[in-house]
This record gives C-alpha cells, sequence and structure tokens, in this order.
C-alpha cells in the first residue's frame, strides 16, 4: 500500500477502501495509470497543481453532464443592454437575454416590425436607442420572496426599465421614464410586485426640460418612481404609475421594505452637496464636490400614503407622468430623511424587515436603521429639522441601531439563512461576514478584486436560502489568461455553509460590466421549451395573426407590398422562392411549425439586414424594402439537421423597369475589363 | 481507520497518507466533518452524487483562482456575428469580441465615427450591416502552425472577412466580398498566412448583378476568394487580393494544403445537382433537390499557379475585383475536380499534408484523399471527362487512400499528436476516433446532442498538440436549467490522453451558435494590457492626432463643430460640463490618462446612443449632433474606483433661440396639468 502511494498513482476514496476498508469501490476511472486507465487522484493534483483545498473547491461546484445547477444567478449585463444567466454552482453562463441593445442570435431588433417594436417603445424623444447600461435585476415576489416569473432591469443611461417573461426569457416590455434623465435604484420591487420602483441618480430637469446648470440648486431634481406592475399582464401601466419628486442629491440604490416596513421603501443618497463640476470652470471636479459632507440623506418614503396622495389627485402630471411634488411628499407624510454616512451605496432592508443596512462607502461601518424607531420618530413628528427643500429629517442617533465597523469602503449587503450579513467591501477588496444581531464583524475574506456588488440565494428576501454567496469583482487584473487591455470581471463564487468563508469558483464575466445580481433557486421557474399554439408571437403573447399553417403558405402582392407567408420545418422553408421588384416592401410573416425542445430555425438572409430566431413554435413578423436589385440567399440561421446546409432559399429583386439594375453595372465592369 | 471511512467523512491523497503511508498531508480542508471544516471528499460525492469518473473530470477541468488555462479556444459565435474565447481546460468564457455586431460594453459601432468606420467599412451596396454570422476562425500562421498573432472569421450571411489583432484583441478590418452574396468556406489560411481563402457557398450573379433564378446554370456562379494578407501591417489588401470563379454548385468547407501539398487548397461541395428549389411553384425543396447524385465534387485548386495567372493578367475584373474565370481555371490548370460522396461537409488537411479527409454527411464514411496520387493525375492529364462547365474531373479510386467507415453522418475531422483523427458524427450525435494510417476507427463516444463541428489543440496544424478535443454540439436539450425555447449550444470537452475518451465539461454557450473553433496554446498569444504611447486609437493603430494630454483639455468651437478635448483618469472627466447650441455637432475626443492595467473607463451619456470603452491608454473619437435640448448626464461606465459613481458630468444643450425648447414643453405640461 505504502509501495502505490509512494508512485502516486492511485489515491482517493475507492482505492482507500480498497486498502484499508471492507468494501472495494474501485471504478476503472480510480485504478492506477499503470493499468492504462489514465491518472488517479493524485497523479491529477501533481500534475495540474491543485491542493486539497482546490479538490475540494472543485467538487463543491463540478456539476457533471447532463445534471443541473440549483440556482440561476440572474445579473445585469452592464453596459451591454443585456441581462446574463448564470448557473450555480458551476457558474456556467447559460444564457444572455437581450434587452436594450440588438442582439442578432435572438433575432432581437431585427426588421422594422416583430421585437423591434419592443426596442422603439424605449424611445427617447421619439430617438430609438440602440443600447443600455442595466444595473440591477429584480425578480418578481410574493409574499417578499422570489417567484420566478418576472425579471425587471434599469437602464441607467437612460433610464428606462425591462419587463422580462420568464416563461421564455424574452423581454416583453421596455418603458422610458419620462421625467428622468438617469436612473441607478432600479428595478426593486415591492414585496408583491404591486410596484417597480425606479430611483433617479444625476440630477435634471423633469421631464426632459432646459435649465443651465446654474440653475442646479432651484430646477434640476430627482424622483422616485413607482412603476405600476400588472401581473395578470405582465406588463408595467405608465397611466396607473407615479413619481415623488426629490432634490437634487444623487440618489442612489434603494430597497422596498418588506414585513416590518412594508408600505415603504427606502433610497440613500450623495452629493447632499449640490455639486455638479465644471472642473474647467474653476469647480472641483463632482468627485471631490460630493464628498465634503460627513453625512448625506437615507430617503424614508411611505409609499402607502403617496398612493393615497395620488388617487386624491395631489400631483402635477409631467410629460405624462403623475408627480407628487417635493413640497406635497415633504409637507403630507411621504418623505423623511435620515443622515448616512457618507457617499453611502448600498441601502439594503434585512429579511425580517426590521433593519435597512446602509453602507458607508467613504465610512468605515454599514449603519443599521431601525424602522420602528424610525417610524415612531415620525410619527411623533420628532425631526430635528428640514433640509433646503422642506423635507423633515430625522435625528441620527435616534434612528439607528447602531453601527458595525467593518473595514474600508463597504458597499452592499446581502444575508444568509442563519442570520449573517455579507458585506461586499470595495476599497478592502474583501468580503465581510457579520452578525446584524450581534452587531459584530465575524469574518473577512479577500476578493480579486475590487468587489462592487454582492449576491446571496435569495439573500435580498425574507427568506435567504444560504449556501452561496457571489462577489461581483469589478477588476479581474491577473485572473485570467491574458485577452488584452479590456479585461473580463470576476464573479468569485463563496461557500458560505461551513464555519468559514471559502472562494471556490472564479467566473470571468465575458461581456458587459455586471451591477447587481440575484440568485434563485432552479425549481422556482417554469421554463416553456416551445410555444403553443404553433404560430404564437412571444412579443404579442398570442397566437399572431399572421401565423401560418402548414399547406397556408403563399404570397401575396397588394400595390408594392408583398406579403409572404411562410413556414419552416426540417430542412426547409415554404416558399423557398420569393419574387419581387426593386423597391417592393416585403413583409415576412414566417412560423416554425415544429413543436419538438430545440428545434429552433433561424432566418437570416444575405445584404438585407435581417436575422430572425423563430423557436419551436414561434411566429415572427419582419419587413424591409427590398431596394437593391439582385439575387439575395436567406438560409436556416441554426444548425437544425443534416441538411441544415440545404435549408435555403432566394430572394430575387428585378431591377426597376428602365433603371439600371446592379446587375447591368456589374456586367458593364465586367465586359469593360476584360 | 474503517471506522472514519464507515461515516464517509474522511477520504483522499491526505487522509490515504496519513492513514496508511508515512507523511501526513491531511490539511484543514480534508479533515473530518466532524471538526467543523466542512465535508470531505466522500462527502461532497454522496451529498452531491458524483461517480468516480466525476470526481477526475472535475480535477481535469478545474482551474484554481488566479492560475490560468492552458489553452484558448477561439470559436465563431454564428449569427451572434462575435467571436467567442473560451479557456481550456476551465472552459469558462473569457471574451466575446465584437466583430460584425455592434456591441456596447467594448464601445463598438458607437458615435458617428471610431470603431463605426471598421463596421461601416464592410458595407454591401452602400447599406451598412449591423450583423454578421461568423462561421470559420482561423488564426494566423507560421509554417503551418499557429503564430498567435491574427484571427480571421468570414460572414457567411453576408460574405465578408473580418481581421481580429489578438495584441489587444481587437477587430480591425471588415472587406466586404464584392462578388459573392453569402460565404461559407473562410476563413482558411495559408501555412504562411499569404492568403486567407473566402469561398462562396449560395450561387448568385458574381458581383451584385441580378438574373432570373431560371439562369441559374447559365449565370449562377460562386468564386474562391484569395484574400492577401499583409502581416506588417496587420491588413487584408483587397487590391492585391484575386478570386477564381467556380461553377453554381454550393462551395462548402475549404483548407489549405501544406507541406506535401503547400500551394494547393481544397474546397468540397454539395448540390451539383444545381437544384435551386421553388417549392411553392412545383419544384423539389432544396434539401431533397440537392441530394439526388451520389458524389459531389472536391475542389482542387492550383493557388499558386493562379497567382501567375493573376500576374499575367488573365483575369477579368468584376465589381473591383480580379477573377480568374471559369473557363481559364479550367483551361490553365487551376481547377480540377474529384468526385467525393455524397453531400460532404468537412474537407481536413492531415498534419503531414498528404491526406484530404472529407466527411461524407449523407455518406457513411469518410473519404482520404491522396495528394501524391492526385497531383500524378494531374500531371498526367489522366482525367475521365469534364464537368459541365468544362473542369477537368479524376477518377476517384485513383484520387484516393481508401475510406473509413465510421457511422452516420460523419462532418469534419480533426488531429492529434499521436496519429489519430477525430470526426464529428452528426447524425448518430457521436465522436469517432480513427487512425488514418491503419485506415480503421477506434472508438467512438456519445455527444449530446447532435454534433457538428470538433476541434483540437492546434488540431488543424501541421503540429498538433493533444490532449484536448471539444465536440461543438449543436443541441444541449436537457443538458442544462431550463432557459425558455432558445438553448444554449452544448461544447463537450473531451479529454483524449489517454486510452480511451472521457466527456470531462459540458459547457454551455449562452449567445450565438458557433460553427467552428480553433485551440491555441495560451503562450502563443502577446497581448498587451495597456495601450503605448497615452492617446492610441486602437482603430489606426496609432497615437491619434486628436489625443489629449493631462493639463491639455479644452472645449474649441468652430461654428456649429464644437470639440472637446477631454481627458480621463480616477476619478474624473476633464472638462464635465459640455455647454452646446442645439443642432451643434460635438465631437468627442476622449484620452484615457491611466497606463495601470485594469483601468478602464467607459462614457455614456443619456438619450444620444453613445457608449464607449477607453481602455487604460486608450483614445476614442465619437461625435454627434445635439439635436434635443436639455440636459444629459453623462458618466463613466466602468466601475473604476470608490468614486466611481462621481465620476460624471454634464452635457447641456441649450434651445434654440427662439425655438421651442424641451423644457418649456415640460414646463407647458407641468403648468397646463395643475
Amino acid at each position: 500500500m505504502s509501495k502505490r502511494f509512494a508512485t502516486g498513482s492511485i489515491v482517493g476514496a475507492a482505492v482507500l477502501a480498497f486498502a484499508c476498508g471492507p468494501a472495494d469501490r474501485a471504478s476503472e476511472a480510480l485504478r492506477p495509470a499503470s493499468s492504462g486507465a489514465g491518472p488517479g487522484v493524485t497523479e491529477l493534483m501533481a500534475a495540474r497543481g491543485l491542493s486539497d483545498a482546490d479538490v475540494l473547491a472543485a467538487l463543491k461546484t463540478y456539476v457533471p453532464s447532463g445534471k443541473h445547477d440549483d440556482f440561476y444567478l440572474f445579473s445585469s449585463g452592464g453596459q451591454s443592454g443585456q441581462v446574463i444567466v448564470i448557473g450555480v454552482p458551476s457558474m456556467r453562463i447559460l444564457k444572455y437575454i437581450a434587452v436594450f441593445s440588438p442582439e442578432p442570435w435572438q433575432g432581437w431588433g431585427t426588421g422594422d416590425d416583430g421585437s423591434r417594436a419592443v426596442l422603439d417603445a424605449g424611445q427617447r424623444n421619439g430617438v430609438p436607442l440602440r443600447w443600455g447600461d442595466t444595473h440591477h435585476p429584480n425578480l418578481s415576489e410574493t409574499d417578499g420572496d422570489y417567484d420566478g416569473q418576472y425579471l425587471f432591469i434599469g437602464d441607467k443611461a437612460n433610464a428606462r426599465m425591462a419587463v422580462i417573461d420568464l416563461s421564455d426569457f424574452t423581454t416583453v416590455q421596455i418603458v422610458a421614464n419620462p421625467l428622468l434623465q438617469s436612473d441607478h435604484g432600479a428595478a426593486f420591487v415591492t414585496p408583491n410586485t404591486e410596484y417597480v420602483i425606479e430611483g433617479s441618480q444625476y440630477p435634471a430637469p423633469l421631464g426632459g426640460a432646459y435649465a443651465p446648470i446654474e440653475d442646479f440648486d432651484q430646477k434640476y431634481r430627482g424622483a422616485i418612481t413607482f412603476w405600476k406592475f400588472d401581473r395578470s399582464r405582465g406588463r408595467i401601466v405608465p397611466e396607473e404609475s407615479f413619481a415623488i419628486e426629490v432634490p437634487p442629491y444623487m440618489q442612489d440604490l434603494a430597497d422596498a421594505g418588506k414585513l416590518a416596513s412594508d408600505g415603504w421603501a427606502f433610497v440613500n443618497s450623495f452629493n447632499t452637496e449640490r455639486a455638479h463640476g465644471g472642473n474647467l470652470e474653476g469647480n472641483p471636479p463632482l468627485e471631490s464636490g460630493a464628498s465634503q459632507n460627513d453625512m448625506d440623506y437615507l430617503h424614508i418614503i411611505n409609499w402607502k400614503r403617496a398612493e393615497e396622495l395620488v388617487k386624491a389627485g395631489e400631483t402635477r402630471t409631467i410629460a405624462g407622468m403623475r408627480v407628487i411634488p417635493l413640497e406635497v411628499a415633504a409637507e403630507k407624510g411621504v418623505l423623511f430623511f435620515a443622515p448616512e454616512p457618507k457617499s453611502p451605496h448600498g441601502c439594503d432592508v434585512t429579511p425580517d424587515g426590521t433593519t435597512i443596512v446602509v453602507g458607508g462607502k467613504l465610512d468605515t461601518h454599514v449603519t443599521l436603521f431601525d424602522f420602528a424607531k424610525m417610524k415612531a420618530l415620525i410619527d411623533a413628528q420628532d425631526f430635528v429639522g428640514k433640509d433646503p427643500y422642506g423635507v423633515p429629517i430625522l435625528d441620527f442617533q435616534k434612528a439607528i441601531k447602531g453601527q458595525v465597523e467593518l473595514g474600508l469602503g463597504p458597499l452592499h449587503t446581502v444575508f444568509d439563512d442563519a442570520g449573517n450579513a455579507y458585506t461586499s467591501m470595495f476599497v478592502e477588496s474583501k468580503i465581510a461576514k457579520w452578525s446584524p444581531s450581534q452587531m459584530k464583524l465575524l469574518e473577512k475574506i479577500p476578493m480579486e478584486y475590487n468587489i462592487g456588488h454582492i449576491a446571496a440565494a435569495h439573500g435580498d428576501t425574507v427568506k435567504p436560502r444560504g449556501h452561496w454567496v457571489v462577489g461581483l469583482n469589478k477588476w479581474a487584473i491577473d485572473r485570467f489568461a491574458d485577452v488584452g487591455p479590456l479585461l473580463p470581471q470576476n464573479f468569485q463564487l463563496v461557500d458560505v455553509s461551513g464555519p468559514s468563508m471559502q472562494v471556490v469558483y472564479d467566473l470571468p464575466i465575458p461581456l458587459g460590466e455586471p451591477h447587481y445580481a440575484q440568485m434563485i433557486e432552479v425549481g422556482k421557474i417554469k421554463a416553456i421549451d416551445h410555444y403553443s399554439p404553433v404560430g404564437f408571437n412571444p412579443v404579442t403573447r398570442t397566437k399572431d395573426e399572421n401565423a401560418v399553417d402548414g399547406g397556408r403558405e403563399r404570397i401575396e402582392r397588394h400595390g408594392n407590398q408583398v406579403d409572404v407567408y411562410m413556414t419552416q420545418v426540417r430542412s426547409h422553408f415554404t416558399p423557398d422562392t420569393i419574387r419581387v421588384k426593386q423597391g417592393d416592401r416585403v413583409r415576412l410573416h414566417v412560423t416554425n411549425l415544429e413543436q419538438a425542445r430545440d428545434a429552433t430555425h433561424g432566418f437570416g438572409i444575405s445584404s438585407y439586414n435581417i436575422s430572425m430566431s423563430l423557436e419551436p413554435g414561434e411566429h415572427v413578423n419582419a419587413s424591409f424594402v427590398a431596394d437593391r436589385s439582385g439575387v439575395f440567399p436567406f438560409y436556416c440561421l441554426e444548425f437544425c439537421s443534416a441538411l441544415h446546409l440545404e435549408m435555403a432559399g432566394y430572394l430575387i429583386v428585378e431591377p426597376h423597369e428602365g433603371g439600371e439594375a446592379a446587375g447591368e453595372r456589374a456586367d458593364s465592369r465586367r465586359h469593360a475589363s476584360r
């Protein structure tokens, strides 16, 4: 036995049993290499430089072929404009969901209609936008826990909100906030998804108005928008939504109250200094101008009260949105402030709803605001004063449960199932584990590098699941093989199930810079694998009026408009030849007749910027003007069968009568050069 | 000892040594769970249902935090229009490189200039294209092996070719093929990257001409384009490139000869039937029309001879490209055919260059064409006849070394360092390992599911490295947690270092459908981590003429044009306030002054569709017309420091004098509704 070990050729449970125990569990895979069956554990450890801890980490995270992950991690994709779906614990990226940016694999934003209608609904001032900066995904909740039905995500750059239907992982709605130019605390849902909260970031005149920056204090404002969500329709209802005007501080993250604090919402802020840069004009840059005060303001919002005021008509309408004016919010019990140190970032309500944890960013503490104390102060009208806009301010010491000193740069906090809290420490590049009940720091572990956000299994709900925490690290530096100057971010998976935290996986994020993520049990999401009935349009969520039944394929001409009613089935398009005249508007109505899982077809055509994805049963409409004459192959974009390459056809665009055809031009060149 | 094992709480090399050997390697991580340090190997295996084979697979693929992968896998991203960079053996996706589609994280295609110039250079008929269907990445080669300098990739949908510089993983050139409407055998490089080969797929009149489909046989053509690559400039040189006209079959995959066959290229084809669909017009669909013949034609091309003819002026110029006409190619020793069974797909030259392996797709064999035999037949003018276009045809039996029966649907073949070949079997959903020297099948293993392409470490070069093979599986079906009807593809990593093949990892591809991949040793690529000198423009590959030195920031007005010379450094823009008038053209010239690795900044602005990524030292130009009045925040898109949120500024767009300002409109609405 010791001889075998000395050769390093055998090891592991099976061999241990073989050598020392009664049961022989030795499998072929663990046999000594000398038998010809490949290396065992010890050999692999030696050959690959794996430590004992590495072995355990590998076994905690490896998901064998055909087995599924335990959790989904829904992460924002930052300036990619997308949402990233990651499996935990394997940390494999399962899907990028197209949201604010066109994406040809999903056929997102193709043609002049179809999914482009969703994108174009997110226009601002009539200008269609073709990217977004996704920040904070929020899953729909029932009774304060994720229900797996919808995902909401905000676009910081353009102050927009998107709704993703998790039955098919498809974006179904984008709404632009008519008041704001940018947001940050978005999306955050109330405990039964009554509202999706979108908080402003950089103040500007509401409604897109112009005002010189010298009028910053007087005319620039923020607003906290409560988008009404109609779960039965799966849509935000702008006309039933409202907003609360807030001062021109820079509002930051937000969270909805729950349980003890249900009916309230909390938004923190920085730059109560109201700095606005001008560093070539003699002013300090914003970064120093906004960092003068020791305290900023936690915004405490009674949204149930706000609902009453909206019903009572105490709003003014700006750019179509009902807004509770700042003076009304301040005077009538909607908006209160509590001082919070210093330029805070995260604002996270504990699972029981009693406490709001604020990360200090430029302070070394997390501050725990006690909702019951704050509510009592508000009820007693016990304020220490008002801000310049008349908003009542609570006494800091009376409002808090206390502070816990964690170290440098505390940002965001999530929770586990054992009463612990985990805070990302940006400056220190660590995760701090601490106890809200004991008010003490328990442990810190390094992150590589510069952790921004942090996520945990159901970690911001009323019922955290524990086991896993993910650090969303902003810098990767040396963690991965080089890919040029633009590096991936690094998501580090941390096992928090044991007595000490262990980093068990580094995941490079290959596209986009995430800002927040939520982790949900896989069983909570009931996704479909095909559309039914055949001809279903995911944009309209119903069978399309132009859906094509097998045998009913046809081409109809109406003046200059050519309607092509096409089906797909392995492995042909019907029709596969489309003859039009130059200048015709071609309207494609394509139905994938398949109902088998994964029997997706695509439709791509040369030179006309059209790519479609047609999942089993799906119907897509896409139209374009055939303004160039010539011969344009189209083909299936998904390798659907052995005859996939043969799944092709031709669009033949005959030149204008009397017009110079592209073909004639080419021919003349050809002859001229012979 | 046996008691310990019976509890299932200890296991592994360390414990084995502790129990049975002299050395105590037991670490905290492998201590019994009862000691409070978390589960050991046996417990994890039991809890997570891991088999012995799973454990070994995990240990073969797991790359611990901070360690790097051994290989890069460069994969096409299919209709996403991108390239995917994957680390092997961890199978982590390291980066999506933007190529044919705009991508806001990389600032790809932003503004009216900058990287958009690269995208727009790939226009067709004056129409900018905003997606591509990337198929076959090919790394630049020196002496037939990857040299790690450049990556080329074709766009099947629009017949284009892109060049990616691997010093910074950035697309530097896109050229549109003026002859073709679609390609497939693209890109494939010659052994010293003299040329990048692009073969047509669906025939059409060359040069974008129109011809009715009834003229298919007479006027539709393919072409094999040899793009000249200038390595010193890192660019394709269209004016030094040429093409060879080929018959209207559907050309498919291609490979360049090497060593014994250097100077030649091989392209296979299907649809020598010249079917072209018309299934609503009484014709068979293409899939059956194209599958009638038992044999199609391997295209055998003497590109050295073609070079001579081009030099001698035996070309005609079509749409600006020099083309060797089909009759010249057929008559003057450039183009020959060999029959190949049946609707083949892969066309792969063995590492020694002696043999061309063709996968039968609808045949059960791989056919091995013997280059020496074919060359002898050609030299002897020993042909069995000509095709309808006059191309000489070799005798099948005289041209081949033989056939190996592998099973159903053989597609692509790659090679290892031990003389073995690996062929993807689409219909059977397996990888077949076989011996070209012994001409026999060795082993098959299942793929989940429907393997299309296949890749191996340097597996299509003169010097394969062995160890790893990747199956690029087209369907995932049940492999991963559900993500709706559109499923990821499944890359399965196969360890081929042992006596039998082992699947060790399933990687979902979260975006795009890959078609081919190449695997290169990490050490071969020397990527930079910052741009130097500061002010470097990756598009022009030089210091930008508008690069801004620190202290030289300024805003200059020239009539209606406002030039903003801006720098970025943690954590501010200089200038951070930009005042313009509605209708001004704003030209942003932004330099990131940082030189530290990973110190990337972004630039995003509300409502104007501008997102930039500025890696350390990078300079980017982006311009737009400020056609909407109002107040538009801009901010850094990358979380660069603790004061990242404060890295922001304002674009203030004053309304036209006398014009109705957006602000006035909003104000009037506000007042009207009070």
